[in-house]
């Protein structure tokens, strides 16, 4: 898979008769691609996180169950209905927060309504699994389209965590734009921070970009302010978990800082996310709910004690940037700006 | 030494005839007091880290040097004096760029100017040594008391790296009110930033006050800002590595982005420091250096590597934070306010 090795990394292949997937738990010491055979094959390498990011995870899953579904020796189109409906439960049950899992379960399900034959259905499934991916994919590259208006190669920008390729079909949100630079002989320099306490940005997003041949340096979350000041930041751009009808921001810890810092120094700050992260039933961020994990992912180091014995931790895995910090919201249907409020609703019902 | 192990840790103290360290580096696994009998025994335990922080190991240099003094078989005043000046300049080897290193041994050289024997000169030396140790302690409790004029027992307060009574003779810098208060059966709520890329935070100031019976909860440093806003923070509170005239303060990474966060939240941030962490040879803080230091200790966390091979890395160990994010300045003699050129210079030159 010479491809993989030199140019933007794609974390899920359809190989005709099973799944190619990157095991994103061996990064960045291990670059090892792993090949998924069965349902079980792809159950498991969801549950142990070899792969993660809320599109990637909905793919696999996707082709996981068009794959199974091809094996069946059902004749009846109903007994066949039922099987993969079981075996849909089963994998939805692999991560049972992540929404686009279930999502991308749906769709497979959907599709086979108007297939008259158990042939028919089985094709239907691949060819929706493999749409999946294939929207997922031009998606992402029109977010970092839209976001290369904002963004001049040459320019340092920084980003948190890893709102990547390998997170999604290609090209990522958040660094969709410097894979497509890099595609186009552009270059940006970007300032990757760690993202304690999972180093998402360390062990993800510094591989992802040295794969892509974007230059690439990588600093601890503290030394943000101080990278942003020296090293001539030219703008911040992070994913998002969620965004409110306002606008306001649910993100990886640490964003509301990068965000809070960016606007003291009058950096531009952007938000890069699909249309679908948008929930327009919360008015703002103080009723997105934010996960707090156990105290271990502080405390250790691949399993390295770092911290005393019995000392209390807070460990909340997101946090909330208020819409006012944020410059721009960068989606595949173009670019918001303030007021959110209005730009929000006039562009999601706009489609 | 149960003392130590329920109370104020304090890293040396003077056993009559030798030193006994809390060795530092074994930290927060292991707590564990070494003794140092010779010359040869306090060098290495600086050059190995196993004291830090420049008063404590300018009071473990003076100790060690004293100790090593009182074993001279010399009668000639002028013969020890040869050899004490030799035991001086190897120790002040042990670790070049640590002022209070050399200012501590000429302490102790210039101490015997008046002796007119070797007992007495031999005599002399050891009561220099205590007397920094007691100076320092006395220095750090009115920092101490001086911030106490500024923070509320009970208040939650944030702090960053160990500016801490294991980093002095006791009670530490910023440390210094959360101690003095536990002595008097009053409680802060401290948190403590893990301080990354070498874990002050989580290694050190976690366990100092843990150790003190101060209420202590560890976040990773990108967790500053989420709680700052959802904790209820009632101030920041730091040290200083050096604090230019115009109050520009220089300290470990990630003061900065504290202070700047502080600002945009409307909480007070503060610096505490004796009044020899002025140097008024500095306009401000742009001609402070900022030392660099080497790529693994962000690539690697004890001995892991947790980036990928080949990644660029920026690793300032501190940063600047302009005076005007400064609420006040803490030392022994008072609570500085803007405008500090004029209350630095009052203050210095007072006394």
């Amino acid at each position: 898979m010479t491809r993989l090795q030199t140019a933007i990394p794609i974390s899920i292949e359809w190989m005709d008769n099973h799944i190619k997937l990157l095991n994103q738990q061996a990064l960045p010491h291990i670059t090892e691609y792993i090949d998924l055979y069965t349902l079980q094959d792809v159950y498991e390498a969801i549950t142990a996180l070899k792969v993660r990011g809320a599109p990637a995870i909905g793919i696999t899953a996707a082709f996981g169950l068009a794959m199974s579904a091809q094996n069946y020796e059902i004749d009846e189109l109903e007994a066949f209905l039922v099987k993969l409906q079981k075996e849909k439960e089963y994998l939805n049950s692999s991560r049972p927060t992540a929404v686009n899992l279930s999502w991308a379960l749906n769709r497979l399900i959907n599709s086979i309504g108007n297939a008259r034959s158990v042939n028919e259905a089985k094709t239907d499934l691949l060819h929706e699994a493999i749409q999946i991916q294939a929207e997922d994919e031009a998606m992402c590259r029109q977010i970092g389209e839209n976001a290369l208006l904002l963004l001049t190669p040459g320019d340092s920008v920084m980003t948190i965590c890893n709102a990547g390729s390998i997170a999604t079909a290609k090209y990522g949100t958040a660094l969709a734009p410097f894979h497509l630079a890099s595609e186009r002989g552009k270059h940006f320099h970007v300032y990757a921070c760690e993202t304690r306490p999972v180093l998402q940005g360390a062990r993800l997003t510094a591989w992802e970009l040295q794969q892509s041949g974007v230059e690439t340096t990588l600093i601890t979350d503290n030394m943000a302010a101080h990278t942003m000041k020296t090293k001539k930041i030219k703008a911040v751009i992070v994913g998002a978990d969620r965004i409110a009808a306002n606008g306001d921001t649910a993100n990886k810890i640490g964003t509301y800082g990068l965000a809070l810092i960016a606007k003291s120094l009058q950096i531009p700050f952007y938000v890069a996310a699909p249309s679908s992260s948008f929930d327009l039933t919360l008015k703002n961020g103080d009723s997105i709910p934010i996960e707090e994990r156990n105290l271990e992912e502080v405390t250790t180091l691949n399993g390295t004690q770092i911290a005393p014995e019995g000392i209390q931790v807070y460990n909340p895995a997101f946090d909330v940037t208020s819409s006012e910090l944020i410059t721009a919201i960068i989606t595949e249907k173009g670019i918001l700006y303030p007021s959110y409020t209005e730009s929000i609703k006039n562009q999601l019902l706009r489609y």
